[in-house]
């Protein structure tokens, strides 16, 4: 019999309400013979003031012992920027070698956009995890002087690239369109750029029926607003990545539906779903959250793990509601749990 | 007498065609008893395929000696990426510390914007010119090979911060919102993050009338299309800068009419204004190009200079020309500059 071992880490803020509607919807759609074991653990603000701790040798590998990991949101204003972030989502990203970030972007009918004219948008964004900026390489001298310079390393390296750029091309390949765009900011930082450019021409050439694209990274932001349906798979460096897929997310429906997986396909370590959005300590606790996100990001869950017809059944639940949504007075997260659950399971 | 000795760069593509326009305004709008000199330099990819150069110390000798510089753009697809964008735009911004990179964004009546229900946008971004990611810092090792390593460093000084956050202060204290918004991503980039956050929150004291507020730049890019009525000066890092006044220009009215200034507010070298569009090689030479975001350039070169009344008849002008294009059949390049320079004289 078929069983899922997994981690939650439902984190601060709304990362709570938002996990249990997960976990709900997760509990409806899986079939009866599969078996659902869940364990909690208490990562994030809570836990950093009480210890001092974030994510510990032991933290990381009772983690690994799980086939996935849902998270739902890390933060608080009571913790200084970076120390969470640091210390908790990119260690974890980086020691279990996360180095696919998977953004898929699709705006629904009926999804408000800030955009005119309801475009069509449907695309996924791979964002390179564990390298670029990201790495914490850099440093400070004169710390608070007249005389400080600080410096930031964004290291990239073949194997890190070529990895995620296969991962990229292996997905375009994969979709009706294959279409695949290579973001970055090839003019300007051109020994990253080099480098990205030229392992990207080179995989493409064992891709002959995928379409091949390079857009800088601000024009990308652009191409965005007034052309989003260009876009069919974009790969691209951890911090391009991180800024085009907040502005993805907000133009398809906004982070309140924008689904995200840190995955390691070679599966060494468990890979880690999560919604795009933070934990929004201003709504926390008012059953005001949207839970579609981390749902969807079950569903990015489940199909990872290889349930795909269970992780097609959370998408068009999710199509379904947002349609009957539109236009509705806004729904308690529970209750667009509740909603889900029941679309899944029937 | 008065006199402004003017370096024109016309550059690549359709930077020939919107020059032309540029300085067909700003000859209309100058009062009788102003010389103006203009001195014409061929910068540019015709001149690198020529000679191999795009920007000497001859040349940046003799570019010193004009009161500013008024660019088309620079680059074309037959010349390497990076070669004219580090060989002559970046080094020309760094040899003449032109660290105050200045783009207004503006939406003005009438203007097409991709965003639904025409919100009212007025910021300026004061984008950091000379640090950054942008320094051409790092290097490559093992090239070409599977284990090629190539790195990217973003270099930060309390002496560059500051001057720039200094400028933006005082840019927001003249205005009637006075806000000034930080965006940086000092969660992640926690070296650069907290040199930027220090050095604000200390020139910030300096202000009390100034509203501050920080702002990560992935978050940002979502507020500039939900809610970009929310920013009136923002200041921000030369790359993430780069990235978010693309995204400023697509939503308040396209490139087409988006302006900037590298300006050096010491004097000791000559600041340059110039479209943040590029050569747009696939529309040159037709008489398609709008050069708004070029006289819009020359309004901003003739604030600099201290021609306040003129560059308020330039923007006025040009307000009054969108408006009347709105919904109107596109007019060519010189058509467009035509009726501004009739307008301007008027
Ligand atoms: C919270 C932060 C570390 C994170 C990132 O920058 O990757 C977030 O913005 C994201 O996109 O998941
Ligand atoms: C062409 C390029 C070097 C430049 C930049 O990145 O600054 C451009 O994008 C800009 O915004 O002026």
């Amino acid at each position: 019999s078929r069983s899922i071992n997994l981690a939650v880490i439902p984190g601060d803020g709304i990362g709570q309400e938002v996990v249990a509607e997960g976990l709900k919807v997760l509990s409806a759609v899986l079939p009866q013979d599969v078996k659902l074991e869940t364990k909690e653990y208490d990562f994030g603000a809570k836990r950093y003031h009480a210890t001092g701790e974030t994510l510990t040798d032991a933290d990381l590998a009772s983690l690994k012992q799980h086939d996935a990991i849902l998270l739902g949101a890390i933060g608080d204003p009571s913790v200084p920027s970076g120390v969470l972030e640091r210390g908790f989502l990119l260690k974890l990203r980086f020691a279990f070698d996360h180095h696919v970030n998977l953004r898929p972007s699709k705006l629904l009918p009926g999804v408000a956009t800030p955009l005119a004219g309801q475009p069509e948008i449907d695309f996924v964004v791979v964002r390179e995890g564990t390298e670029g900026p990201y790495t914490g390489n850099g440093g400070t001298i004169r710390k608070g002087t007249a005389h400080e310079v600080a410096t930031e390393v964004s290291v990239n390296t073949a194997y890190g690239v070529e990895r995620v750029v296969r991962d990229a091309f292996a997905r375009a390949q994969a979709r009706p369109r294959k279409k695949l765009t290579l973001v970055h900011k090839n003019n300007v930082l051109t020994f990253a750029g080099h480098l990205w450019t030229n392992v990207f021409n080179k995989v493409a050439e064992e891709y002959p029926e995928v379409t091949t694209d390079y857009i800088h990274v601000d024009a990308a932001t652009i191409y965005l607003v007034t052309d989003p349906g260009r876009f069919d798979v974009i790969v691209t460096d951890n911090l391009f990545g991180d800024i085009i897929t907040d502005l993805a997310a907000a133009v398809s429906g906004g982070i309140g539906v924008a689904a995200s997986g840190n995955i390691n396909p070679t599966r060494e370590f468990p890979s880690m779903f999560e919604p795009v959005h933070g934990s929004a300590p201003d709504i926390a606790g008012q059953g005001k959250a949207d839970p579609t996100a981390t749902v969807l990001s079950v569903a990015l869950l489940l199909r990872h793990l290889g349930y795909d017809s269970e992780a097609d059944r959370i998408d068009a639940a999710v199509a379904a509601d947002l349609t009957e949504r539109a236009g509705q007075p806004a729904r308690s997260t529970s209750g667009i749990g509740d909603a889900l659950a029941v679309r899944v399971a029937g």
